[in-house]
């Protein structure tokens, strides 16, 4: 059992949970709680390895031993050195130490999500839950956005991270992929009231979904890359849409379209 | 100039900002931030008082004239009394005491939202801010849904508690409303995987939607009113949606088949 704060593996924990940097430099980042657990065991994750308290319910002890049978190395902490790592207010007594590893993007890819500039941890989290619940492909962050391996992205993200490749791409690389892909992918960036109608627009055919800041709306740089630009019409007198409601009335839109 | 934290409306604020009670029995609530205020003004919403410190910017300022002009009362606060008092991390300088006296709904409505049980401050008030870009008529939150006029829930709802009726309704309320009603209103019930496709289903004709609490679904009242079940197809392997998603997704699909 672990008990001192100042194990170096405890340090680095906490270094993982509050820098991007540590995450970037050792390419590892953590998953807490046993719900955020049983989705990565039910992707198939591996992690590095596995700390859990005295805290732990029955339902987060079945995945504890579920990594056991597979070799991951398990340790104990003492309750109150996992409640010191923990981001939540009651720590769930499970954190797993996870490889920083983004899944490939298919081949051909019909169906991608671009997060612009995007700042908001939560929101970021919702528009990942919401992208892997349309079947989207890919999703390419922009370097104005922030990380998708915080903390707070993971809970918001309920386990969208585990299944969907989540790529940082700079505007001049997402537009080498959008010509060279074969067939080539438009790309459609979401405006608050500008350009076409989503309902008017042919989804159907290959795109990349553009979603910028919902504080200062698309990137210059956005702008310039962007094929056409598509809106949600509103009939209502509230102006605009939560980023992450936006994304997800245009991301099924596009399924609509194509289950038609 | 105000400058003791003992002064009795000091105390009056903190409390409408802090308790619930405090605003149902003065019929109170409190508005913080420039947009919000601006918000206000632009809905004619009229405050009871208004009050600024020195923090605040030339923007703000119009407001705080635009309103004495209106022969509002209007106070200052020294800085660090109207900090004390903020909810946010950097106080703006503004804060407007409001009545609280929903807009009546309309006397045939085809469209309104149901909220039930929903918990979550924040997730409340990007549904309002939704419902009122889709156009909804009217919002009925029932017993076990968190209050609308809360802080949280007002810096979420982007200024849609102005334009929106809000109504804490019973369900045997909610279920007399939609009978009586002239055309009577079909209450659908969003869901996960049950019931009937939002993109199959007619929803041209009068309608309640009603959405739940996404961490324990539908209350066994919902179900027992609903007249029909609702959902989102979902081609991706994540589960669900994030409440305020979800909504979103079927408010616009019922503004979509409107517009056709």
């Amino acid at each position: 059992m672990i008990t001192s704060s100042q194990n170096p593996r405890i340090q680095q924990m906490r270094a993982l949970l509050a820098q991007h940097k540590a995450r970037q430099s050792s390419r590892q980042f953590i998953v807490e709680g046993v719900r955020l657990m049983e989705e990565a065991w039910l992707s198939s994750q591996r992690p590095a390895a596995l700390y859990f308290s005295a805290a732990l319910s029955e339902r987060g002890l079945k995945i504890v031993d579920s990594y056991r049978e597979l070799q991951v190395e398990v340790e104990e902490l003492t309750p109150s050195l996992m409640e010191s790592l923990s981001q939540t207010e009651a720590s769930q007594g499970i954190l797993g130490v996870f490889p920083l590893r983004p899944l490939p993007l298919p081949e051909k890819p019909d169906f991608l999500l671009v997060i612009d500039n995007l700042r908001d941890p939560g929101n970021l989290g919702t528009m990942l839950r919401c992208a892997a619940a349309a079947g989207v492909q890919g999703v390419l962050l922009t370097p104005g956005t922030t990380e998708a391996f915080a903390p707070k992205v993971l809970r918001a993200g309920m386990g969208a991270h585990f299944r969907l490749p989540i790529h940082n791409h700079t505007w001049p690389e997402i537009q080498t992929l959008a010509r060279r892909s074969s067939p080539p992918l438009r790309l459609l960036l979401s405006e608050v009231n500008d350009g076409e109608s989503c309902w008017k627009l042919d989804l159907t055919r290959p795109l990349i979904l553009v979603i910028g800041s919902e504080a200062e709306g698309a990137t210059a740089e956005a702008r310039a890359a962007a094929d056409s630009l598509i809106h949600i019409p509103m009939p209502g007198q509230s102006e605009s849409l939560n980023a992450a409601v936006a994304a997800g009335v245009l991301l099924f839109e596009v399924v609509r379209q194509r289950q038609q």
